[in-house]
């Protein structure tokens, strides 16, 4: 399985998540058709996926969720921990550092940067806000986080491989060039607002069902 | 104008974007070739873009940032206000409620609802969390908002369409069926998050690139 696809890693990531669920219910075996249940993929396609590596579910019993859990979640790296460097504590950045699903998927935010003198000194979530200057004396960290403005994007990227990222996680809205074996992935919220709200504004849009407007 | 593809949106979302930065910067004119700037776009797709809403810029001074974003704020509903009805009150939705760019971006949260007995009537960002089973019952809302376990995410999906959502945003990492004629968005930052995790853990993933591990 060393060549595994990125929609193989999403479909994994889906098991997980349904495991996770069905583990917290106290079930202790699951079928391929539930794990297979919503996302449009068929449960020939999980036993394909599950038989990679050599998890096989037994006829009339399915899987056994623990067992497939804990497989999954290594093979996701979820039973490791990352050192998160975050560049950018404005608004995107002290939400990340709000939401505890961010540690629970395992990344630790260990250093907070931010190019604002307002904001250079004082302390978020018990992490003192420093400049992006001190970056290349940071401490080890796995993965930086961008949660700049646009413009700042591309030079804080090419700061934070300079000083050792292995990976970039990217909340700014713009493609970033960085080198091809550093893994990046990028989250964009802000289009998808904006793509919604467009949505609602149409005068062809969606309109309210129940007369109480 | 009135069949925009969603590909366009989401080119007029980045110029916004650019325009924004660019007026904080204190700027009065853009050229095209800034505004295609970093997103693989070419100045001959901003110009066709622009001129379908009969914005044309002037040869040599480019486009008046004022009346561009003004135009694009309104084709992209960002000059109004939409009520929002959060079904979450976890890890995710207290994130939203921290982001202070939905708010920014025309969305304003007016009821919380969950399904944990533990969470109900308490208060989050100056708001009661109320139960779902109130939701027929609530106050016009304009957009629904799922950020509950993925277990529960169809279920309340039905609800809010029931209780007048005229759009989802749905956090929960699942396909919903909602009526076509609803706008549906979803953000699945966990994916991206294990994906990111995966791409770290391959025994050929990406390596500090300095020698102080």
């Amino acid at each position: 399985m060393s060549r595994i696809s990125e929609s193989t890693v999403r479909r994994l990531s889906h098991y997980y998540r349904v495991l996770e669920e069905v583990a917290a219910e106290g079930k202790r075996m699951i079928s391929s058709h539930l794990l297979a249940e919503r996302e449009g993929i068929t449960s020939a396609q999980v036993r394909k996926d599950l038989s990679y590596f050599g998890s096989f579910g037994r006829r009339g019993l399915g899987y056994n969720v623990e067992h497939l859990r804990t497989e999954i979640r290594g093979i996701l790296g979820l039973d490791r921990r990352w050192r998160v460097a975050l560049v950018g504590a404005g608004h995107i950045g002290s939400a990340l550092l709000a939401y505890r699903g961010f540690v629970d998927q395992g990344f630790d935010i260990v250093a907070v940067y931010d190019a604002d003198p307002a904001r250079i000194g004082t302390t978020v979530d018990g992490l003192v806000v420093q400049p992006i200057s001190a970056l290349p004396s940071a401490e080890a960290f796995d993965v930086g986080v961008i949660a700049t403005p646009i413009r700042a994007a591309q030079e804080v990227a090419d700061a934070l491989v300079a000083a050792g990222a292995r990976g970039i996680l990217n909340f700014a809205p713009r493609k970033l060039r960085i080198p091809p074996d550093l893994a990046l992935r990028t989250v964009d919220m802000t289009m998808e607002f904006e793509s919604l709200s467009f949505a609602l504004s149409k005068p062809d849009g969606p309109r309210r069902r129940r007369g109480r407007e």
